[in-house]
């Protein structure tokens, strides 16, 4: 069977322009989001909608999962009753950021009907949405995975075929947010030591951003550290979740990670300190608030 | 007093290249280093050197110290006696990586023979020193500034007045340290946890190298992280001594760095299993030994 009609569920600021994506190339995409507004800007931009899950996926030979976590795609799923309604050798491609451990149980759950299961989840965020150059982390059986594959390469333009295993691709998108944790707060680290010592901090990120001590984070988080209220690319409670998956995928599997602890505590405070909805260069705040940033400084 | 004569201590991988540039540059160079054999190499590429340190530095306007560490600086200095035997008013250029507070000591001795005191460690490693691409990041009075500028510009086209304080430019290459050892600690981290899911190293650099995951250090060290025996580019030790300066310069400015503590422990993990002369991608050893890579890995 090859996929032509494509059920969407989960409209949010990457999920729609990803369902665009895919009527452009000639799929036949329902979409359907719990927000009544998320739905009608579909239908405003030309899109087909459905009253619920289940209606969506009527039929459908591929449903795309692109909620907030692994409980609303269990939800949409089972609840819902979506699985049940798709066509029998229909695939169903989990694309949010889920617990490894979790991808698993859904993905038995899923082939136990006699569907596929695909485990790809993204990064490269808005902007990667709505371009269509999402990075896409995939885990599946190679039958599956070729299924699967031209609803990916629609939205995505880095389509790594990972493993075999669902949950292998899960786990690349947690080493993925384990890094980018990581990179965000020792920018912080970095900036609340020279601040310390009357380094100016916009000269600060100028150099480190030109040597080898430069991240793509540092280039793109550094310069934000230095504002009151940068406007909320990514807030610092998605990563106080984001690093909790990645913990608990070092718990599942018996792994240490010492650094992505140590960070996972100061984007913790930040979010103890109020700045939880903020930009998550305010992990910062964290920092300063240990660290307290000199009066006098340069 | 326009510097055109200046004596050059600490002829290693870095130094040399560094001297020879001075010379390109129609300054007149004398040489020193403690082992004979990177005398002779100077000689032999046409170089002048001396006999001892107060020699190379008799009469000279500028001193320009590549030294290993703090301990050597002050040894050239004061007990062998190079200072007392540079031209009154002569300019004292500090490029070893030193701490801050260390820094902050000799400046004080140096200034109160009258002479000048900059504070001017590199980044860019032998790479930058032969090219005369290196970063230098200097802090001095402006007057002290302005007579070293001609001779650092031999050497980096990327050189940075960050403070008027002496111990300012250890700060910030301190700072450019802590950024480097955590993001080649968290390579490793990243990738451990990676390979206990049976995902391939190679793969996994790829994706991330390409994502906001991405690091300077990421992409040079992780795929050397896969590697058995790589070169020896810089060794894990190096980074057991220049987080410890990070860590005592934390120290001395009340500065909590919890992600440099962590990473500190990794390195020195690696160095206490046998590999602090390998190359610094060894600290994945360390995580190795904690969360064992399964027989099974992909």
């Amino acid at each position: 069977m090859v996929v032509t009609s494509i059920a969407f569920i989960g409209l949010g600021a990457m999920g729609a322009p990803m369902a665009e994506n895919l009527r452009k190339r000639q799929f036949r995409v329902t979409g359907f989001d719990m927000r009544e507004s998320a739905r009608a800007a579909l239908v405003a931009a030309g899109g087909q909608t459905a009253d619920s899950a289940a209606a969506a996926a009527e039929g459908a030979e591929a449903l795309v999962l692109m909620v907030v976590n692994a409980a609303q795609a269990r939800s949409v799923l089972f609840d819902a009753g979506a699985l049940e309604a798709l066509a029998p050798g229909a695939t169903v491609i989990l694309m949010a950021t889920c617990p490894p451990g979790e991808v698993e149980t859904i993905a038995d759950a899923v082939t136990n009907t006699g569907r596929h299961f695909v485990d790809a989840p993204v990064s490269g965020g808005v902007k990667g949405a709505e371009g269509g150059t999402l990075t896409i982390m995939v885990a599946a059986p190679a039958d599956s995975f070729a299924k699967a594959k031209p609803v990916l390469d629609a939205m995505g333009d880095k389509v790594f075929h990972v493993g075999q295993k669902p949950g292998q691709g899960a786990t690349v998108k947690t080493v993925n947010q384990l890094l980018c944790g990581v990179h965000i707060a020792v920018a912080a680290e970095a900036l609340s030591l020279a601040q310390k010592a009357g380094i100016d901090g916009k000269m600060l990120f100028e150099i480190m951003g030109g040597s080898a001590a430069s991240s793509w984070m540092l280039r793109d988080r550094g310069p934000r550290m230095l504002d009151d209220e940068p406007p909320v690319a990514s807030a610092v409670d998605i990563f106080v979740k984001d690093l909790g998956i990645v913990l608990d995928a070092g718990r599942a599997a018996k792994a240490a990670l010492p650094l992505a602890a140590a960070a996972h505590q100061m984007f913790l405070a930040a979010s103890g300190l109020g700045h939880g909805g903020r930009d998550d260069s305010h992990v910062v705040r964290a920092y300063r608030a240990l660290n307290r940033k000199p009066d006098n400084d340069a």
